[in-house]
């Protein structure tokens, strides 16, 4: 499993070796970071890892349990990292490693990619393709119809629009592109092993308009998407009012929920388990799970990061690809 | 404290009286219901609360420890409550109970009205006078401008709109209503006995726009009423991410969220605690709660509903009203 370490001034490098640091997780991932070596080697050392730590050019086919590998993808032009700050050359480093990892999935080298956080401003700064680091990652993989998932222990949510206005999200809810986050969803559900999972969509206004009462986008759109999603065979339900959808999913009355906005699902998420909610692109050619936090500039270096957020994202993506080798789960 | 059952074919009147059985209850509320006395002595009979029940005319200045005085808000002209259906005479008589409660609650003869779930079909064709159940209380007052503030045990949350469409709601971000919005929620989190509330304002877009990078509504609007509000003396904060503010304020470090719409509030609320919060209606000159849930006319007359909503709601008016009296509490 590839590990971006995501910005070298942030919290990224901190967590991932932290992470490694926990037998629970490479009892059952097998890592390869991806980074500077300066920089993974500041942090191991730091980290009392360094024993453990092993740099290749290339995934290799045997492995040593208990190992961290590591592939340098790139020399990094500073004499120190400059923990809590913007910076093209950190931003260069991010997109380096992340290019490697895509690439190295892409051919089957990696089961799956964990990306630590990158932070816009430096990534920008370094030429950063696409609105940000999902859009870059599916701009590298050729593809542009991507969503947001999060998946916490007792909630799965897909987003049917993330990183834009909410203006522009209400823009967004159309019943195709309903369909197709049905559809997104269900493929990542099913790798987590439910076979025919109970799918509820969200309204967009408030008491899902309470039958037009407030807004037309529940008839003309949610409503009709779920009816042609059932048609293909999904169970399907909705539009549920948003803010009880969200409690019944948790209660277990429902094994996705299908979110009309950003917030809608990240309020829900987060607010219900701020570190467990993992962030996976549904809609890749390859399995994608992220921390769902940021470079936390202002902890940066300190050696308070904590690691539980990318413990959850790589437990989660190793959940993902071993239910994707098995053909009951397509 | 005045109840109006809500609407007789739902769940309001079992909630009232089975929350009226409980001692913690009434050590603390002396309770006046208000409803057709069909209907009240129907259900204290089922209920087992005949001996405690006693019908009034009005409000009387003593009062026996334990007595739950009832008020007959007018003739019920059924032979038989129709449960779970939608009826005009259900809705007739669930706003002739609102009516004398408010009537009673500005009169001085009622500390504080908490008000029984109606039915919006019903009370329509009883001809309701406003969009719903707080705007008829609303224009009762004669005021208009009204929030919805939900409170919980570690929540609470005043929304900047409530029951229009996602869309609209975008709208009412302004300035001048944030303000209001802020001006109003203090007023109830001090009557709760928090002399100078810490306040946190959610932004309107995913990341609070991300300093503009999706929507301008945080750098239009709600940056310059947060300036205006602390200009005069509020102790607020924002915007901040709107999947990250509820949360915060959950784990203690605000004592209200103001939330941009409603959703963005109720899904925090209800996902936390779905029996927990409260419906508050601030800035009307009675003390108003209300259950934060409907008839549920799928379970009316069964004797399957809770009152822990209705036991919330009493025990949060109680506490209103007891800090009222309080001159610190302005």
């Amino acid at each position: 499993m590839g590990i971006t370490i995501g910005d070298p001034a942030g919290i990224g490098p901190e967590v991932a070796l932290k992470a490694l640091r926990d037998p629970r997780i490479v009892a059952v991932v097998r890592p390869v970071l991806l980074g500077p070596r300066l920089v993974i080697e500041q942090y191991a050392k730091r980290l009392g890892v360094t024993r453990r730590l092993v740099f290749v050019d290339g995934v290799p086919e045997v492995w040593r349990t208990g190992q961290i590998l590591a592939i340098d993808t790139g020399h990094f032009n500073l004499p120190a990292i400059p923990f809590g700050r913007v910076h093209p050359e950190c931003g260069r480093a991010a997109l380096a490693a992340i290019r490697r990892g895509v690439a190295l999935a892409r051919s089957g080298s990696l089961d799956a990619l964990v990306t630590g956080p990158i932070h816009k401003k430096s990534a920008q700064l370094a030429g950063i393709v696409g609105a940000g680091h999902t859009e870059f990652i599916a701009h590298l993989c050729g593809v542009r119809d991507v969503r947001l998932m999060l998946v916490g222990p007792k909630l799965r949510v897909i987003h049917v629009s993330a990183h834009v206005s909410l203006r522009t999200a209400i823009d967004l809810v159309k019943r195709h592109r309903i369909v197709r986050t049905i559809v997104l969803g269900s493929e990542v559900v099913r790798r987590l092993g439910i076979a025919r999972p109970r799918i509820a969509v969200a309204g967009l206004n408030p008491h899902a308009s309470d039958t037009g009462l407030f807004g037309d986008e529940e008839q003309r759109q949610i409503a009709p998407a779920v009816v042609i999603a059932r048609r293909r065979g999904f169970r399907v339900q909705g539009p549920i009012p948003p803010d009880t959808v969200f409690y019944r999913a948790w209660q277990g009355e429902f094994d996705l929920v299908v979110a009309m906005y950003h917030d809608q699902g990240h309020i829900a998420a987060k607010t219900l388990g701020f570190e467990d909610a993992v962030n996976i692109t549904a809609g890749l050619p390859i399995v994608r799970a992220s921390v769902d936090h940021g470079t936390a500039f202002d902890i940066a270096g300190q050696n308070k990061a904590k690691p539980r957020n990318m413990k959850n994202a790589l437990l989660l993506a190793a959940r993902l690809v071993s239910h994707r080798a098995i053909p009951a789960a397509q």
